[in-house]
């Protein structure tokens, strides 16, 4: 008979948004009355840039005339968009690239969620805890997390981040095979410096360990100390993945567009000690498993990199970015201890004297009808904080604000 | 240090499309005036539907305005495309599906590829020959199709499907696990009845096997007797998942929309016995590793379901099955043996005198400057075969022919 892949069974039920939306509709049932603000949401709100709209609408214009059809494309992303990431993104920055080595996706949440399969089953990982639930979750999926034992899974070490080693986790003591790091950080909103990241490349490079660098917040960076690429690191290309999304940067996240680095350098061991390329492997997966963007969401990604496409962006960023200051600004009036919201579109805000983040999430939805996402729904770690995004409205965000200083003083 | 997944290596090379572009280059360099029809590509070439340009203009629009933006859609696809695929894919042919057991993707390539994610990695497998690569290669990826030897996988059953049995594969005298069927069938063109399609039904229920039955190429068949979705089988539901494209329905290679139906009804075994329903392994699975296919490509889904969207995709596979015809006609009189083209937009050609795939290709090219596809690059049991598609334009088409028949006649 047909069996299952029981790993899948070991899966822990992720109920985070659910149950906030539960717990938001029992409110709203008991106050139809009340106008509720969610600074909880992860995704954007504000339209996609004029140049990418009209790149869009000539790209579907395209497709309306045999001359200019576009049927399958190269299942790595058309070479126009792959140069125009190679100069935009990485030769800017001194960073060197092939168009060959970027690969062109659907959006960073299927690579950051298949790219395990390059590598044995068996291999050790670490996260960085709290975290973005794809990366643990894909490795339960293929039994690479192990087993679930005291809300913690045997075969994974969690790298605690919070405000003691200031949200930048510690090297291990021991030795990790795959090392999962996303900066600016979802959800807590902190940056890693270049020094930081060198310690990171430096322990991959001893150890023979992959880094999956989940860069899809580098378009939030103000501060420029603070690296945008994990390639601004020297031999980085030996042992990292780099993953990008163009979801937050240009509010891509209906039309399905982000890119993969996997340098040429990057080699793993076989089991008798050759080293192998993985950036071939990654090759053959996606012309097996996957058939390319869009023509039309490739179009639009390619509009950001033009001199009008980078302004407009660039606007829109700002105007979350005014966002993630007001917030910023309100919250540390009234005394709350605020990290992020200066490189990243994520506060991290602790709950005042040690509020448990479910009870402060109550507590402001029913005193400020403001909606945030409890940060131990991210990982033990995120106990006593919550995550609030500057992804809203401007007027949602003063009132928000207005709001919960009056319920704070009251 | 940190381990490849081996498997990888143990993947063949495909060079059959390379190969073909290598031979054809050649043929160029040395007839440089030579004007080369290709009648090998699978892929579209005619422009989309008015109504669908229509509405990927208006859904482009949609994402210019904060009103209509749209942002994350879920994992599984918009509910109104969901309504729309079961009202009209399904009802209309008396076969009853929720929404909740239909799942949008980005192509059935990628749902194809990663299906086998949700059972066993040595669950045993049969695949006809010749062979979709995909189906056999994904496998290999996971370990599941265990080592090449002589031409063949240790851990698949071939199912040779020839002239003997009509290309309709025998049922194994032994039991296996998961079984890829593909109809109306890439490469060789040809259907299967509703009697042969029960048999393989009626043999995976008491087997207790999974049957992954792709789809694609329902749009072309013309024969009211030949059924379009394997749930016009009593009993599928419980033993069969469907993979749907509308890459060839509807021109999509370049727009990137299809999607899957997993039943409630279908379940596979735990080790120790158990039933485990599917659908939901599949749900967590797009949950975690898959965001959604474009807000634009799905309401392009959207426009081919109304009444205008439905006559115009009509014309255009007519005009392919019109290609198909003239193929046909021409290379049935010039006595060759042609299966296929009726029901599909392949034709499988056999070579005179049981000349070689390869001998053949290589002939008709520098004989008649046309490309086909040498029927031996989709397995075994296709040599001796070529093949041809219909998406083509009707000029090329017959000019094609007519330069086969000079040719030949020559």
């Amino acid at each position: 008979m047909a069996l299952v892949n029981e790993h899948f069974l070991k899966l822990q039920k992720n109920y985070l948004f659910a149950d906030i939306a539960k717990k938001v509709n029992a409110f709203k049932a008991t106050h139809p009355e009340a106008n509720v603000i969610s600074l909880g949401i992860g995704d954007v709100t504000q339209p996609l840039a004029p140049a990418v709209i009209q790149a869009m609408h000539k790209a579907v214009d395209d497709m309306a005339t045999k001359e200019h059809f576009h049927g399958y494309g190269p299942e790595q992303g058309y070479l126009w968009l792959r140069e125009a990431i190679v100069k935009n993104d990485y030769l800017a920055r001194g960073i060197h690239l092939a168009p060959s080595e970027v690969f062109v996706n659907d959006g960073a949440k299927s690579d950051t969620g298949n790219i395990g399969e390059l590598v044995r089953w068996d291999n050790s990982m670490a996260v960085s805890d709290p975290i973005y639930p794809v990366y643990i979750d894909s490795n339960v999926m293929n039994g690479r997390a192990g087993v679930f034992e005291n809300g913690k899974w045997s075969n994974v070490t969690y790298l605690p981040c919070n405000e003691s080693n200031q949200f930048i986790p510690q090297i291990p003591d021991h030795r990790v095979d795959m090392i999962y790091l996303c900066y600016p950080n979802n959800p807590t909103g902190t940056v890693i410096s270049k020094d930081e990241l060198r310690k990171w490349v430096n322990y991959a490079i001893k150890n023979d360990s992959i880094i999956f660098y989940d860069a899809a917040y580098e378009a939030y960076i103000r501060d420029s100390e603070i690296p945008h690429s994990i390639y601004e690191i020297r031999g980085a290309k030996k042992v990292a993945i780099e993953f990008h999304s163009f979801s937050k940067t240009a509010g891509f996240t209906g039309v399905r567009c982000g890119y993969t680095v996997i340098p040429k350098e990057l080699t793993a061991a076989t089991m008798d000690g050759k080293r192998v390329e993985l950036a071939p492997f990654w090759d053959r997966r996606q012309c097996t498993k996957f058939n390319g963007t869009s023509y039309i969401s490739q179009r639009a990604a390619e509009a950001i990199y033009t001199p009008e496409g980078k302004e407009q962006i660039k606007q829109t960023i700002a105007y979350y970015m005014e966002n993630a200051r007001i917030m910023r600004e309100g919250l540390t009036e009234l005394r709350l201890t605020v990290y992020g919201g200066e490189n990243a579109p994520y506060l991290w805000v602790k709950t005042p004297e040690n509020t448990p983040s479910w009870k402060f999430f109550e507590q402001m939805l029913y005193g400020a009808q403001v909606v945030c996402t409890p940060g131990v729904g991210f990982g033990l770690a995120g106990e006593g904080f919550i995550r609030l995004t500057s992804f809203g409205d401007r007027n949602d965000c003063i009132e928000a604000m207005r709001r919960i200083k009056e319920w704070l003083k009251a």
